[in-house]
């Protein structure tokens, strides 16, 4: 056996065993009985105990060494490998745990602060963990910048530089599409009503089947926050139902399968292996996105929506197609990121990106960002944040120690803005199948032209590739301001 | 850290990766989508990778030489490891691997024979699979009886002559039994007509809830062929619906809930520890059969299902619960093991022992099994097998290399026998408490004499502690007679 072959049979245990793991995430957030997760927190921790040591094992340093790639899928495997060896063994086993300790006690913390309402009970932990991350970022940066230095663990490539210019020159735009939408003399209707838990569920299958899911190498389930989980053959997606709110359940569908869709499109003969997998956080965003917002969201797709719905749950109050596209698509200044329109998505992201790295750079202090977040949201969303639930402790992210990863979901839009231009043009009829509740000629492009390629290429590389230009904040903006001035008669 | 500590926490976290292989079998039987099968079995060869490698770590070894145990907890804790430890080194790793590939093969190759009814398919494999059972087995023996270095995985301590004295003892009284009862002229009525899935199911969570099952460390699913998984404070067990047969779903329920009572019962000290897990195959299914007959399907439990059934299902042809309980416990010659009622079900067992046996020992050859199945089954059944899926394909279990696994259902039933006697002494009102749909205070007592030693004790002895006397087949005999008698008017 050469050591490319040593080495690849090792990483193909690894990998399966990094599945196994993830199964049990998944099953904790679906199927694990509640008393259940004090031992389910040892069983996690012996996994990842087992995949730490295979992942940091000398042997991994000792094959790279020897090993050299027999064609270029063999040496973006090594590449893959390289990274995560290089990545795991710069820090020192002793932070790693120190963090994996704090990340999990710091969750628990974070929740009860925030059904609380409490910013003064989490910031102690928050300081903690954003001091572990520092440190690991020094470890990692080697001299060179520490918040790059996260970034790159999402989204290899990536720089707080180029992410930040693509952000400055988003930003105008955004503002002044938010300010023409919210003044606009036209509103479109809102939902109103009550829409029964079952048939939301059965048309949240339809809705997935419609985008081609493959149900025979996945499954749906109920979560609290949806999710998608697995690779290979077993790409599990979750939703949620709010019975006054149908769109939650199936634009969450629709976002997970497009995360599942990415990860079952890739070659099968990269399964088990280090490209088997979605390349980058923002190039699994801008599937989900494509989906969800492009395509699911898009005129055509919601009059096949509109038709379904009537047939399920009768008149609901909007007879017009027209309008209800207007309904699904209606922009609202909002607090919570997960329930923001396409408009102010980013906007929230943008905001997070700069708090985040000044914090990881030592220019704001934990005791400041309360007020530093409130500032900003009031200036970039015209409203006052009355509690820090609605404000800084909204989200998970921080708590659990993902700094570097709020800026991959706009990267994720941005990507999804340039895939739709490259898609359009390549299948013209795809409104005509979306608006029949078909978008499988959509899903086959993505993965003729994305998806198959797991982890072949470097994340801006394989989007540029689908493309064929280079990406750009510019056909996302696009998008947005020609789909939203129509929407709001502009 | 003393040598005992080390052990101990290397083996916490086997007993914890052991548990994550565990519900990745139950998520296999119960939520996997198909086309994940493939890459499953490699997900769980790396598991059972991990696992060998951890229980024959050399470590292990020089920790178990080295170390004492602090008190007799401490020393049974050493008793498990050390049996475990001598088991997979003494049986050389190419053999280990070698049965781990033809019995997996094998599976699926009995499964295509049963279903065309085709032994000579299945012969050259079965062949196969002994073959290398039995070269295990005189790894394991040392120069001793190959069948009892099989048995004792399944449940320490027992031998064929212990065993077969039970049964020859018990073969004729049964026998007589079954005559007596085949040949009364009164014949209580038989269920008829459609229950509908999701009825059952409700009652089966209702009848779950009456035998105490903690549904916080619990759930309950549908499977193919119902099994209970998991131990600690997560055992979860699996039902199935034949619309034509509720009792199956009832029945499969209650033996499910007393083979996870008996896991969720073990003192929480114990966990993710080798004294956490029933003590072996015997003395879980007793536990699974007091639940499953001399509680469930006792005059009083039936009166209770009755009203529960008339309830749900409406009238449907059983007025009287006397009859009822008369229907619950028809007894009628069949071929298949897992149908049978008390009557039979030791028969069927008995049967498979002695052929079992004769196989291991090499007194039987392959090419010879059918027949000899065919006539045993014709004398203690009285019936001629037609297919060899009625006969000799019917149970997985050869196929799979069990041998030496069937004498514990028995031994189980012989155990039940032996607690009910106890347990109707200690806890007069359980009829009561049963006829009104509450086995808590069984389960009660069943947990605080049996069930929360877990490991502790060898099997005889937990047994011989909970009911105050030395184990034997007596209780059993004496229980059935009296019970089939009266249900027959004999």
């Amino acid at each position: 056996m050469t050591a490319f072959n040593e080495l690849m049979a090792h990483q193909r245990e690894t990998e399966a065993l990094s599945q196994v793991a993830g199964r049990l995430g998944w099953d904790q957030e679906t199927m694990m009985p509640r008393g259940a997760s004090e031992q389910r927190s040892e069983e996690m921790a012996a996994m990842e105990g087992v995949l730490h040591a295979r992942r940091t094992d000398p042997r991994v340093g000792e094959w790279l060494s020897a090993a050299t790639g027999p064609d270029p899928v063999g040496e973006a495997q090594l590449r893959h490998i390289r990274r995560s060896y290089a990545r795991m063994t710069k820090v020192p086993a002793s932070l790693a745990q120190e963090i994996a300790r704090v990340t999990s006690m710091a969750q628990g913390i974070w929740a009860e602060a925030r059904a609380k309402d409490d910013v003064a009970a989490f910031l102690p932990t928050l300081g903690q963990v954003i001091a572990l991350r520092q440190q690991e970022a020094a470890a990692l940066a080697a001299g060179g910048d520490l918040y790059d230095a996260l970034i790159d663990d999402y989204e290899p490539g990536a720089t707080a530089a180029s992410i930040g210019a693509i952000f400055d020159r988003m930003r105008p735009r955004l503002v002044a599409l938010r300010e023409a939408v919210l003044g606009a003399s036209y509103q479109p209707p809102k939902l109103e009503g009550v829409f029964p838990k079952q048939a939301q569920l059965e048309l949240a299958r339809e809705v997935a089947t419609a985008f081609g899911y493959d149900w025979n190498r996945g499954r749906l389930d109920l979560a609290v926050h949806p999710f998608s989980s697995g690779s290979g053959d077993d790409a599990r997606i979750t939703t949620r139902v709010v019975e006054s709110d149908p769109f939650n359940c199936f634009y969450s569908t629709i976002h997970e399968v497009g995360h599942a869709c990415y990860e079952l499109g890739i070659d099968p003969a990269y399964r088990l292996t280090p490209l088997g997998a979605g390349v980058s956080m923002g190039v699994h965003e801008s599937q989900s996105r494509i989906y969800e917002n492009q395509m699911g969201r898009g005129r055509a797709f919601t009059g096949w929506l509109h038709g379904q719905m009537q047939a399920r749950f009768g008149d609901f109050g909007i007879a017009d197609p027209v309008a209800f596209y207007g309904t699904v698509n209606r922009v609202q200044p909002g607090f919570i990121r997960t329930e923001a329109d396409e408009v102010h998505y980013n906007l929230h992201i943008m905001m997070r990106f700069d708090l985040e790295r000044a914090l990881i750079r030592g220019d704001l202090a934990v005791a400041d960002l309360e007020g530093a977040w409130n500032d900003r949201f009031k200036a970039d969303f015209g409203v006052a944040v009355a509690r820090p639930s609605q404000g800084m402790l909204q989200d998970v992210h921080w708590s659990v120690g993902l700094f570097g990863y709020f800026p991959t979901y706009s990267l994720g839009n941005v990507y999804a803005g340039c895939l739709n231009t490259a898609l359009r043009a390549a299948v013209p009829a795809l409104d005509e199948d979306l608006a029949r509740g078909d978008a499988r000629s959509g899903t086959g492009w993505l993965r003729d032209n994305l998806q198959r390629h797991g982890g072949l290429y470097e994340p801006r590389e394989v989007i540029a590739r689908a493309c064929g230009f280079e990406p750009s904040e510019e056909p996302l903006l696009e998008y947005l301001e020609t789909k939203f001035r129509a929407i709001y008669r502009l």
